[in-house]
């Protein structure tokens, strides 16, 4: 291994967020679009997903520098779907990770068009990048485009959203997650596996590690919201309860979920044992993403 | 000239509408977000944009079919833009073009999403299309996000928002318009341009008409709520008046508006004179821009 995911994190976390700021700084815009669209990307996170992509680089050998491109547009578009769903027509959150929603700060109307700025600049950032050939970037814009758009993100909240308060079969609550949380951690994945010139059997089997991962991540997500501790996930406990929201727990019992989240992870090393890479960092993010606290 | 402007929109605008339901309707997508995206799709409207990629197309003697992507792009964020203005966060419209705007059939939470999926499913239209080559795609992509996005589009509409109730001077409304309705038409008229493999020359001066083309249809615009027909509009005349927007007419009185009309006029008119092509079609509908009464 190159280095532990703590040192690669420490390196590359802050020059994602530099990355972002700097191009959107760099833009000719409104005063108010301009703050608004940076509070949003200035509001951290873990920024699992731009990680993911140069993780990926990193594995084959490749420099992560020539995928900030494609990890920053990825970020932004989680961003923007942040922005989105916290506003009043939908989740109506006024805090998210301890600090006021978009739309408390800037209103509902700059909230829209901030995250409306956000996604369309996430394309330019990909058709303007400097390292990637223009075959490359047609791949990466249509692959962004289907994990985020009505088949993927989009339509995955959308399918949330008329699934609250009914029962859920765990079929359509993993359908659910697979489209509103797995199709974004897949991009990141494919993005820098593509980047890297991957072959299609490793693509496919990175696909496969991409897959048990989104679910890993949720699955833990439902459980953190029963067992974890408020302050270090940064919501209230048992949020999902309250919000009647169909959760593993829920439909499977916490040892269910918790056997669930087990099948998943074992899936993802598995499905990272066929690719014949240094994977080390992938893996340390399976295994991280599956024991966290927050 | 091949044939007037009035038998090609009888050809290609059910062509356009046609292309864009055929590509959502092949989607796999929650009922409600097909219904609510193509019900804007549907909602119809003059489609100048598309229909100015493919007159421009037909200009340099290109089979307009071969546009349909980028046209459809380009109407889909248009249609996206016209939700997202209507919801109450933004101008609280009940109405658009008689019909109920997209979130009151749909609520507000799903207009919010149809507007997101249509402007990302846009470039994975471009990005996807089977006639271009890749190069062609990432300038189209560049080019259609930079328009519509933070410095195009967006921008205009926060720029717009915040000038609502101040004064504005005729440089300031100028600055909004071009960003706000100005650059997707440009977007319009270059797209065509550049899939017919236009020279340098022939895009500069394309450009220069698209820019007079966009302001004399805002001026039109502003003089159409004084003077135009309530039927005809398919909104209350003086609608601005009351709004105490700043308009033309108001900022320089209606015959310098009507004088500044004519002067954008003929500059769009100069400017395709010094494009050597059969470029009957893009005069007029230049000319049916100035002139129309809708």
């Amino acid at each position: 291994m190159i280095m532990s995911f703590n040192d690669f994190q420490t390196t590359y976390l802050s020059e994602v967020t530099n990355h972002m700021i700097g191009k959107v700084k760099a833009l000719d815009l409104p005063d108010h679009l301009k703050e608004s669209m940076i509070y949003s990307l200035q509001a951290g996170g873990k920024r699992l997903r731009p990680l993911m992509v140069l993780a990926t680089m990193q594995s084959f050998g490749r420099d992560p520098k020539e995928g900030m491109a494609a990890a920053s547009a990825l970020e932004m578009i989680h961003t923007y779907s942040l922005i989105h769903d916290d506003l009043p027509a939908m989740d109506d959150d006024d805090l998210r990770r301890g600090n006021p929603t978009n739309h408390k700060v800037f209103g509902e109307a700059m909230a829209i068009l901030a995250g409306d700025g956000l996604l369309t600049f996430s394309f330019q950032l990909l058709a303007e990048d400097e390292h990637l050939p223009d075959e490359k970037k047609v791949e990466l814009i249509a692959l962004l485009a289907r994990c985020a758009g009505p088949e993927g993100m989009v339509g995955g909240q959308v399918a949330d959203i008329e699934g609250e308060n009914g029962e859920l079969t765990v079929e359509e609550l993993q359908s659910i997650h697979v489209r509103k949380t797995g199709k974004l951690l897949m991009f990141s994945v494919m993005a820098g596996a593509i980047m890297s010139d991957a072959s299609p059997g490793e693509l496919a089997s990175l696909e496969e590690f991409a897959y048990h991962v989104g679910l890993a991540f949720q699955i833990q997500d439902d459980i953190l919201d029963i067992e974890g501790s408020e302050e270090l996930i940064g919501k209230p406990v048992g949020s999902d309860e309250s919000k009647h929201k169909s959760t593993y727990p829920k439909l499977l019992t916490m040892s269910g979920a918790k056997e669930k989240l087990a099948y998943h992870l074992n899936g993802a090393l598995d499905s990272l044992k066929r690719v014949n890479r240094d994977t080390d960092l992938l893996e340390e993010i399976a295994n991280l993403i599956a024991v966290r606290n927050h």
